[in-house]
């Protein structure tokens, strides 16, 4: 039985001292799994195994990275490929040829894009698509669904309102975000093309673009994409598909491509450099030259490491099939929850797609269950919460030892909810649901 | 003597029909040095040797990666760090240790500061410091003097003006940037406390921040950057300083530092990595903590590499004491300027601070000057244009034949421009000087 509190819970205090909120990225809080005891910092991870401060070994399933390692911890190609831009200057004054053949790379892969520009972040590549957007169209307005980053165009949204409920986080205060932007960001819901009909409607000539992920936690409705493909083309808006978080998991590039449904613009970050800071932004030639229109620039985009990671990142989940794993592993998880929970009497709902799959706890404390539940998976030796992001490096031994685990997790949640004390199970805080201020 | 065509000049054809405006930063667009037959790609570089695609080598007398390369290219002790940090997994489901040790690293290079966050880039940072204070004041608007990067708040300065001429360039259409930010971002000069005077009295309590670089071209005058910091503080402002640029170069830690005249917020990032993607916002704890009432937040934030490079960076800084290596190196190229302006009879007005040094011809045609002086020293194995950034890696040696050559290249310009044929002797078409769209 792995240990699960130590140096990295210790380290975490100093942290919050220095980082206000603790870490750079809300999924990354300890709080949001295990508040006081969660390991929080790593020593060492390879393929899917994780070591914390004090040399506890975890095996990760969980979010690998907030999904950004496809193909596991430390990969020995992509770290080959890095290396050798290491050796040969990972930098100059001159531009690298990654760059070129990375946006030659991308534009094989999705036929309808034809130019291509870099960042570092995801949230930086969807700022980026959307100022490409309101460039070409001189309008200022963005209608959106689902989640698209930190920055102000989206955060804009919560601006005398709650409209990012249901797509990133309930009751969120837009504090910083200029009001001058009030209005200029309206969300529609996933599968409702009502929702969009009627932002359509009240703001004719005024949308710039219509962004979208992909696929949400459930699959487009017949029509349903290609209805916001048509709608945005007809009322003169760019069509964007922020594909930061799907794109790499069912196939190697983006996920519309299953659909058949092209975008103007698309937005890739996360799996793209398997957790190099690498992002681009790729559309059709008469949008994309809206680019040279404004001033889009930063020095550390030119950097070398990044698409170096992202070519090697590609040519392997190319070579080796990756997106057949990935789907076998999320969908052995997927029905190994519910079997598990079956067998302990619980009620779950297990949801997303096969690649990024999650369950929740349908029960009157869903949030001191899956407390319990990464409790309990930490002292079996695994990383787990409410999702498990599959990766390459995940076997099928792997899986089968945590669905093990899971049984037993979900008959002492079960029992804990039958004596009706959950709490005293978890002998701790619950975990939180969302975003919260650190005292 | 090197080929100056070939190889790079043919992939950056490529480019332009992939990537529009061609790079990712205008400042490493071969127009910007020598239109058609700028290397413009890199092989390899090491120290301050950049070999081309065609294994011409040159010694890189200009910018040294925009200025991110303070220690030299594939510096062996950030490599060693790096490749470290590779084997050991550069990201995981958990936190690097790195960021909370880089977090304290900063806070005692810069006592005044309590707390960090981070992020990738210097544009981004700039945002993220000013998110930060308009969240903590509740206001919108931003007084600025300086370059601070491509995002929204910062280039709204010209929605109707072109208030950016003089801090980036003349000119620029603030296409894509949304006009509810119109008026939000209000610009003064270095050294012109009577503009930022006019920019507080007519926008009494709604400035949010004042930010400024520390230094620009010329040094504060006495009491300028006293008096910018206590007039934002009686206006209830958060004054920043960008740091982007000038930090890790007179000293090891922000330039503010020389003057004693502490911001509330600093954003950080270039040489700080020595190339790396990494950035970061230092700041007082009562500003950061508004960090928390906002949604900051970004997955590729949390990589390993960035924070490793940066700590490798900064101890390697302070232990060879960087510093006087690049003032003593700057120092000898700026009076190598004018003692082969003089000899050659030509005028040049001579600027930056010793580590950023730059100067332009003061004659009738400057760019075509700029050019051929690009032109003639990349025929003498240089990289080289109207700024030179020193590197640590930098030997009297290169300075010295870098030097010599330059004599040669203004007795060349000189030349042409007695003959009144500065055309012919070029025999190309001339740099741009600044933001122009590619055809």
């Amino acid at each position: 039985m792995a240990r699960v509190t130590g140096s990295g819970p210790r380290l975490y205090e100093r942290a919050r001292a220095r980082i206000p909120g603790g870490t750079q990225v809300l999924s990354k809080r300890p709080e949001m799994f295990l508040p006081g005891a969660w390991p929080s910092y790593y020593a060492r991870a390879k393929g899917v195994e994780v070591w914390d401060l004090d040399g506890n070994r975890f095996v990760d399933m969980s979010t690998n990275g907030v999904g950004v390692n496809v193909l596991g911890y430390a990969d020995e190609d992509v770290n080959a490929a890095v290396k050798e831009a290491l050796d040969r200057g990972h930098v100059s004054t001159l531009n690298c040829p990654e760059e070129v053949e990375l946006a030659e790379t991308l534009c094989r892969l999705h036929p309808w894009a034809d130019m291509v520009r870099f960042c570092r972040g995801g949230g930086e590549a969807t700022a980026m698509a959307v100022r490409i957007a309101r460039a070409k169209t001189g309008r200022d307005k963005v209608a959106f669904c689902g989640y698209h980053g930190w920055t102000d165009w989206y955060l804009a949204a919560n601006l005398g309102g709650d409209a990012l409920q249901g797509h990133l986080l309930p009751g969120l205060d837009p504090a910083g975000v200029p009001r001058g932007l009030r209005g200029t960001a309206l969300p529609f819901r996933y599968n409702r093309p009502d929702e969009l009909e009627s932002i359509l409607s009240a703001n004719r000539g005024e949308i710039a673009a219509v962004i979208t992920e992909p696929i949400r936690g459930e699959a487009p409705r017949p029509g349903f994409l290609e209805a916001v493909r048509d709608r945005a083309h007809e009322e003169g808006a760019v069509f964007i598909f922020d594909e930061v978080t799907a794109a790499w998991r069912a196939n190697t590039g983006g996920y519309h491509r299953l659909f058949g449904v092209d975008p103007d613009l698309a937005a890739f970050s996360k799996a793209m450099g398997n957790g190099h800071p690498i992002a681009a932004v790729a559309g059709r030639r008469e949008v994309m030259e809206a680019a040279q229109a404004t001033f889009i620039s930063s020095t550390n985009w030119t950097e070398r490491v990044g698409p170096a990671a992202a070519l090697a990142t590609i040519r392997k989940h190319e070579r080796m099939g990756v997106p057949r794993h990935l789907a076998r592993v999320g969908n052995l998880v997927k029905s190994g929850w519910q079997k598990a929970a079956s067998a302990a009497g619980l009620e779950i709902q297990v949801g997303g797609i096969d690649p990024l799959a999650n369950f929740r706890f349908v029960c009157d404390e869903p949030d001191a269950a899956r407390t319990l539940f990464t409790k309990a998976m930490l002292e079996e030796g695994f990383l787990a919460g409410g999702a498990c992001y599959a990766s390459f490096a995940h076997t099928e031994r792997h899986v089968e030892a945590y669905l093990a685990a899971v049984e037993m997790a979900f008959r002492r949640i079960a029992d804990g909810l039958s004596r009706k004390d959950l709490a005293s199970a978890l002998g701790g805080p619950t975990a939180h649901s969302g975003f919260r201020r650190l005292a």
